[in-house]
């Protein structure tokens, strides 16, 4: 046995002493507290510890930090780079069951929770208050101090913005278990450092969030939705790429090339032709929609666009963004029996359709099975690539492919991530996108968690 | 001499053989770059050095770190909060002539400046493209590093946020001498920690920032303003509030009182009643600007306004804006011979009658002449003090007041300043906002600049 295993084996029975029956050691919910939506391979905690408030985070961390145990915070393990593993072993804080919604504050537009509420679940608790959170990153289960700690986005970024914008504060566990709070409910403060957005993306490396603030909105007055098939991705980008230069306020505006449609078709009983297609929502009032989709309509018909279709109803428009938000399993189900890895870049909005195309080309000569989708408003998509693990050519394509993309991003002045995070699967090019700036982050990390005990293995070459 | 002396003389004998008249001893230029709007002590540094590029600004920084000589960086000097004092001598670092537009990517909405370009001369560049950079904070001379040091904001923050929200990546020098960039040009990125948002309000202490890419907007097709007097500062709030929830869309509401109104009526030759005021703005379409205006009048009209006058003609709406502007000399105007104090809090916006009451109710007590005025969407509202320095038990009252007022906010579960920055004005209320966050702020203070050389005596208790 080694030095870490005495250690670690002397922390879980000192947890198992305080926490009883939340500190759990099977191996069936350890597995399931890796990573399991990625072809990364799965590196299981030695315990699992199911946090009831932060208290008990600042007791595990203390714990922790004295017998020095790796720690990695866990929401609903709906990351995609590998966050959640422990490639060193320690212990998985689970902060699912600090669901506490602790204020709803309707005339500010903002809401107090712990970490562990879900965004299905803030929802819900809102839906008769005439508020929502908007942010949507497909996983209607993910915890909102999961997605602040991945620094999420989704569909609706390109009007209500990321977990960047609408996090008004954080309290968090530092590695000496200190619980601070980053800030207070002003929308706006220039009182010293912005730990919030230090902490908004640090992906568990720096601190444990126990809760949060979130700005939310209210509900529109009118919804319109829309699907606007094109001849080409390219055609499709340009409209993009002119609506936004009018800042014509979409609140989404989502990119299926014609391999997503058909998957898509397929799982969620659409029946849209195999085309590239952009599926379209305008939030406000209803002279204000109006006036939004006539204008969109128009720059579509000037780009080409092969239709416009409204969904008119409610349930016509739930359908779409369901189906939209079951891209993931869809595609899966294209190819069955294969692994699913999805990546994601975002590049300046001139660069997207070069991206696109230059990507969709690459698919084709790699000879590789991959649905592309994208918040193309901000500039940012997604292949899913579905690989045969059996058949090792291919594999080693894939990963021609997920490295020519994440550099292709960069050499476009983009990023190698704009929403899923940089966990274990992009550590690689960390350096390539920050350069120098690398050492300044190693330098906060060191300065916060010495003893790099905070969600080891993550973020860093 | 003492050793602190001996050092900087050695330094600036170094830094006067590298640069030449690009260094500069003289008094007057000396005391012009000390802190002078506030009634701070003005604290000039031991030399001024003119910064060409930023090859210039790392041989600065590398000379001053090997004789440890304080370094304070220098937009403009339009700073609140003695940001630019020499406390402890030094150099002080005039960015002023980094005036370099790098590039304007128009189809990215996004421009590549260097710090010292000021948002006037960025506005005038951009004109015939159809863009600008929306960011104001009333002095159009402010520089836009200056600006990004302090996490200006101004009187469009509520449509189009601060800077914070505006500043896609800075480059900067550190303490080492080592010249960073914190991002590429993506609109967002998952990419490691945010060290863009830790340099945005970082006031000098991390680093100097050299050059910036921001986000600009599209002029907006339709431009209206109003003037909108109330009978009391309580319903022009509560107007303020329903507007706000109801995401009206305005890009300017400020509040004028009725002592800001006397004040600008005489400065800038306006004849407006005497009594508590909003200036709107409202940018977009045709359609869109017409609907935004004819909710905001019923909802002012509830809350029973007193009137609501169009600024019809651009002169009239640059006459408007310009009056709003020339405030801070306007209300020195006001009681000449006078020392000024500008100062601002920020609160959640339940909380911005409350807390503006009790603010005049302070202010009648006290005996003080204190116009007030608010971009009050944000919650953020001003008061500038007018002081007779002679006058002992006046100067007194005025401490008294600023600190009534920056505990007031806090207590509102708001902050000692929404955009003017610690500085040393404020530093005393840094540990009160923030508590044990304040530690990890020292941390990484500690971390980037071991030496404390970067812009000491501010922000930190």
């Amino acid at each position: 046995m080694n030095d870490a295993n005495t250690r670690h084996t002397r922390a879980i029975d000192t947890l198992r002493q305080s926490f009883g029956d939340k500190l759990q050691t099977g191996q069936a919910l350890r597995d399931q507290h890796a990573a399991t939506l990625t072809w990364l391979p799965q590196q299981p905690p030695d315990a699992v510890l199911f946090a009831s408030d932060a208290d008990d985070v600042i007791a595990a961390v203390q714990i922790a930090a004295a017998h020095k145990m790796p720690l990695i915070p866990f929401g609903s393990g709906t990351s995609l780079e590998g966050h959640v593993n422990a490639p060193l072993g320690g212990l998985s804080l689970d902060m699912s069951r600090m669901t506490r919604i602790i204020a709803v504050n309707a005339e500010d537009l903002d809401v107090e929770i712990e970490a562990g509420v879900t965004r299905d679940q803030l929802n819900s608790h809102l839906r008769d208050s005439g508020l929502f959170f908007p942010i949507d990153p497909g996983a209607g289960n993910a915890t909102l101090g999961g997605m602040a700690a991945t620094r999420a986005s989704g569909t609706t970024a390109v009007r209500y913005g990321t977990m960047r914008d609408n996090v008004v504060n954080v309290t968090a566990v530092l590695a000496d278990g200190q619980l601070i709070r980053t800030g207070q409910r002003a929308r706006k403060s220039s009182a010293g450092y912005d730990l919030t957005r230090l902490f908004v993306g640090s992906e568990g490396t720096l601190g444990v969030i126990t809760s949060l603030t979130l700005k939310v909105h209210g509900i529109p007055e009118v919804i319109r939705a829309a699907v606007c098939p094109f001849p080409s991705l390219g055609t499709a980008c340009a409209a993009v790429i002119e609506a936004i230069q009018l800042a014509l306020g979409m609140a989404r505006i989502e990119l299926l090339d014609e391999v997503q449609i058909r998957a898509s078709n397929a799982y969620a009983g659409l029946s849209l032709a195999e085309t590239p297609t952009l599926f379209l929502e305008f939030h406000g009032s209803e002279q204000a929609t109006s006036e939004q989709v006539a204008m969109f309509r128009s720059i579509a018909e000037s780009h080409g666009c092969l239709g416009f279709e409204h969904a008119q109803s409610t349930e016509a428009r739930n359908q779409l963004w369901k189906a939209r938000h079951s891209i993931f399993w869809a595609n899966k189900g294209l190819r069955p029996g294969t692994e699913s890895v999805a990546t994601d870049v975002c590049v300046p909005i001139s660069r997207l359709a070069d991206c696109v195309t230059e990507t969709k080309a690459d698919i084709a000569e790699l000879q590789l099975v991959a649905p592309l989708v994208g918040h193309v408003g901000d500039g940012n998509f997604h292949v899913q690539v579905l690989i045969d693990m059996a058949n090792a050519a291919e594999v080693a394509r894939a990963r021609t492919f997920l490295e020519r993309l994440a550099r292709r991003a960069l050499a476009m002045a983009g990023t190698c991530t704009g929403e899923h995070g940089i966990g274990q699967g992009k550590r690689g090019y960390l350096a390539d996108e920050h350069g120098a700036a690398v050492a300044v982050m190693r330098r906060i990390k060191q300065a916060l968690d010495p003893d790099g005990l905070f969600n080891p293995g993550k973020i860093f070459p």
